[in-house]
């Protein structure tokens, strides 16, 4: 029942194991969501305990290593066999004598694995500081290795078959984008308008079925859209006020991104001036966005747009994106930003997003797109690019 | 714009200014978004980057540190004056050279904070391995000491405005139920019903509306129902099987919980008289949850009733609940289960569920309460608890 045949998950570890190879890593213990399906295909919503994937270079199929009452569902969406299934009891749950890790130490010690090199990810979200402590206590032989974003950057050039999910996952967002514009108006309250979103977003199409995106739909309006990152309330929409949607779309996991800013009104002459700047940007960095180009050679493009017409943006305009979990369906490796000399290939996917947060209010306008093989990008999403009005 | 009023965030403080002396704690460094909100009243979606907040010893109010792009939401959202929120530059997020951790340590030093104990939450989501390692590098002169549930604990008996948003949770999740059980049928896609119930979710009720709930629908039926936290897909409920509904309702941050069992056709005779026993457990344990009592001997009185019927159940039967954020709505204190010697204290609240999960099928069924000053607790979900039909 795994999102993808076998096949495709031994071509990921092949190159997992050659990128261990070259860091001298022979145990890879990983902790992330992202990376644990990557690899097996395991799919729960379990990593509120703690779960581990191991890889090592003298087993075909990593291990899964999670509490006893997870087993079943790592049996049921993974492709690894039974003896790839290692559970913990209860008594290691939200314990303070028994930490999950000390057993998976113990685990890797059966298995020959006590001397040799460990990579963990360090800087993971589900990799706790007390994680790390019991596994290094456990394994005193052992010396460990930070191998953060090692599965990440495997996963940043999509296969075809991720490629398929990508435009599952955009066909999605693209009609919740639609759903959420035709929901929001002065009046109705924020989370009036999300469970409209969110109802689409999760009913999906009829080819895709919605799966839950990593981060939430973003809905902010008048001086809450002055922060990037606020979730919806009670409040209600008001007349004469600028907002803007940024939602994902998710199909197994796979995401796209999407994000359009609204005036409900009659929008001022300089909000659409500064709307047709950033659509120009946008415009101009998607066509520099191609494969043998950098990463901060497409940020630069969109640069020098805004700078003739005397805007500055600090923050980076996109990153990559494609399978992930709560809290961010980005992949936290390249970005679009100046200083990132990451070059583009083919089967690349990104969210450029361009967020102008002002003092009191803000704009943001994006598209999620794949790396072509040669010319401009695929845009997967699908939704007119300029400010919606409502009026 | 904070959800409650200052005097209610002074009070918390106190309380754990208190705990923090007793730990012999003088900086506390909180990274779970359920801590930092709980002290300051941050509520934003920025818990994909690294930010904390610190409770000192020498200041009134805490610090909030975090990434330059959510300091208007922490202004926002905070009772905080704007000298207690410090951004660090955006050239700190997803850096390999540069890690927010180390940001803090400065500032740290730069109060004079660099030779106090620090109390971190060494097994918290959100705070990771590298989190930790660059705090210890930066703070050379500090010791450190595990403060991993030093504000859960301060949260586990809740203030009367906070059972008010408990409730307003509850009605919440008692109307996802109806409409979850409302969209089940045989032939109908799992993420449609999904679909519905998030929209009942997030829409809310006329008084209280909808925040998101830190775990998603859990909604398995027949062989899935058997693995307890996967989540749904795109296939259809079938005729003659089993299932369960598990949701959350959350308000403000706040949450209850919710579990019922349905079948989709006329119920086997062995299955009615399953449900009969764990409806059983749920009133004699329910009964058994009264202030003075530990957690212990109410999952006691459920184990007598099933076990009287030939049932055993290995994990927990429930744990303490309230304020939180993705992964988990349970508050990883207090657990309902053997060896819990907590004692029951009134304005705790909990979340009873019974889960019994089989070879090839699952059953649930689950209430939330507050435990009371004498006598019964207040249950405060409301629907039937019994077995749903849909034949």
């Amino acid at each position: 029942m795994s999102a993808f045949p076998r096949g495709e998950y031994m071509g990921r570890l092949a190159r997992v194991k050659r990128a261990m190879a070259e860091a001298g890593i022979e145990t890879l213990v990983v902790a992330d969501p992202a990376s644990m399906n990557y690899l097996t295909g395991y799919d729960g919503w379990s990593f509120y305990v703690h779960q581990f994937v191991v890889v090592t270079d003298d087993r075909e199929e990593p291990l899964w290593v999670g509490r006893a009452m997870d087993a079943p569902g790592a049996a049921l969406t993974t492709f690894l066999n039974d003896e790839s299934i290692v559970p913990y009891p209860e008594t290691y749950v939200d314990s303070p004598e028994r930490h999950p890790a000390s057993f998976l130490a113990e685990e890797l010690i059966r298995r020959g694995r006590g001397r040799k090199p460990v990579g963990v990810e360090l800087d993971s979200w589900y990799y706790t500081a007390k994680t790390h402590a019991e596994l290094v206590r456990g394994l005193p032989d052992a010396c460990f290795a930070d191998a953060t974003r090692l599965v990440a950057w495997a996963r940043i050039v999509k296969s075809p078959a991720e490629i398929a999910m990508m435009r599952g996952a955009a066909a999605i967002v693209s009609r919740a984008m639609a759903a959420g514009m035709e929901a929001v108006a002065p009046g109705v309250r924020e989370n009036d308008a999300v469970a409209a979103i969110m109802a689409a977003q999760i009913g999906g199409t009829a080819d895709f079925w919605g799966d839950y995106p990593a981060a939430l739909p973003s809905v902010p309006t008048g001086a809450k859209s002055a922060a990037p990152h606020l979730t919806w309330s009670g409040d209600r929409y008001q007349a004469d006020t600028v907002g803007y949607l940024e939602l994902g779309g998710c199909h197994n996991r796979y995401h796209a991104a999407l994000a359009r800013t609204v005036y409900f009104g009659r929008p001022p002459e300089a909000l659409r001036r500064f709307s047709g700047v950033v659509e120009e940007g946008l415009d101009t960095a998607l066509g520099a966005a191609r494969a043998g180009v950098t990463c901060e050679e497409v940020e630069a493009a969109w640069r020098r747009v805004i700078a003739r017409a005397g805007y500055e943006k600090a923050s980076r305009i996109g990153y990559s994106i494609g399978l992930n979990y709560p809290p961010d369906w980005g992949e936290r490796t390249a970005s679009l930003r100046q200083g990132d000399r990451t070059v583009l290939r083919p089967d690349m996917c990104f969210h450029m997003i361009l967020g102008m947060w002002q003092d009191d209010w803000g704009f943001e306008l994006s598209e999620t797109f794949r790396v072509t093989e040669a010319g401009a990008p695929e845009i997967l999403t699908d939704f007119p690019r300029t400010l919606v009005v409502k009026d």
